[in-house]
């Protein structure tokens, strides 16, 4: 923890991320760039859905698994580029679309902002009861989250200037 | 209310649910109950279809109920075990297949988590205006529930530390 | 700005309106219209299909868009009261139903609430970036509109009293 981030009136946002369409965690990282680059606190908890935003596709390890979480973890898309959108997806070529808009304009897609966000030092949390249900183990994450009971999450939240729910 | 519930000082998370989905009011439910051990004082409102997670399975009655009244009812889930996921649902499977893997860690359901959050005398309101429109009556739904407008809603909201809207 | 506006200790609604649902959609306008009537500042942020909510059908350009563009403003709904609902929708019948059970509360449509917010003073922003991506020009949508950058919301966001994501 940097100095900064002990420093009690720095500005504090935290989102509890549960879904993992690509349009809706674009949004969450988004923000929670746009929130470091203004110096402010950011704590992205990840709970359900939200989980696969934190696999490190390298370290996936379904020889671990049980047939019900290899079952989830085949079913579920493994790169966070292939997540699909909330609303007018029809089956990928709403998505198609959407990644060619943003070409034109070059807007950075989901990775960059994933990759951004770790940069900037986003605080990252899994939900441990998600992760038990969903056998997902901390291996196969990212390697800088932390694994958080609910209590954690709404401590951060209580103290926080901006909760959302996404 | 009880004395610790007139503490100032004391936290507080306000819910307003408005979806109905399995694994949202799952989320919902944990943060409620985590939120009481905590010693927090928990508002959950329910707004459209946060209401289905209200009924009295046992006194919902349809006699009372006009025709488009009567084929909401109908078509909606009147047990709460019986909410759909929000994804990934597969017409069912994908829902049993989670709730395979909570029974697996012996997680609590649904049903569990909401009489929990009953015992442990969470704070339940139902928008008025959404009873009004989908035809429900104080008689069907939980009987600690108080009917609420709007403002009610946005007073709690205002005083709470952590405001989700699920 | 009223002089009201600038009162701090005026409590103070911040909508992150991401959905374009229309039961979504209401209870955001519902909200807004509540807190305004209460005397709360309100500001909604339209970012992604929330932006569908300020098209003015009036000043709909499709001269003016690239292929793309194109065709995404044909396929999303160009009137408010053309948007699906996030459950239950079955093709427009659900919805149907919903509006057929408003009306007969004479309960006011979204329309309704929209035009209420917009007499009321709520502060429409539009994301810069949703806007930039998905082909919208500040000529589409509805005149007092501020197309605001991500900071522009945090600022807001963080000096409110209640926060949402919806």
């Amino acid at each position: 923890m940097t100095p900064q981030e002990n420093d009690e009136n720095q500005q504090h946002l935290n989102i509890l991320l549960f879904s993992a369409d690509y349009d809706k965690c674009l949004a969450a990282f988004i923000l929670a760039n746009g929130a470091k680059d203004m110096g402010m606190q950011v704590t992205i908890f990840c709970a359900f859905w939200g989980l696969l935003i934190l696999r490190d596709e390298k370290r996936i390890s379904p020889e671990n698994k049980d047939l019900y979480a290899k079952m989830f973890a085949a079913m579920t898309p493994s790169q966070v580029e292939n997540l699909p959108l909330s609303k007018m997806n029809f089956a990928g070529a709403g998505k198609a679309m959407l990644l060619n808009m943003m070409d034109k304009e070059d807007a950075p897609h989901l990775t960059d902002f994933l990759n951004g966000a770790r940069k900037k030092g986003v605080r990252f949390c899994a939900c441990k009861l998600s992760m038990e249900i969903m056998g997902f183990t901390k291996e196969e994450l990212i390697p800088e989250i932390e694994v958080a009971e609910v209590k954690v999450y709404l401590e951060d939240a209580a103290r926080a200037d901006i909760n959302l729910f996404i």
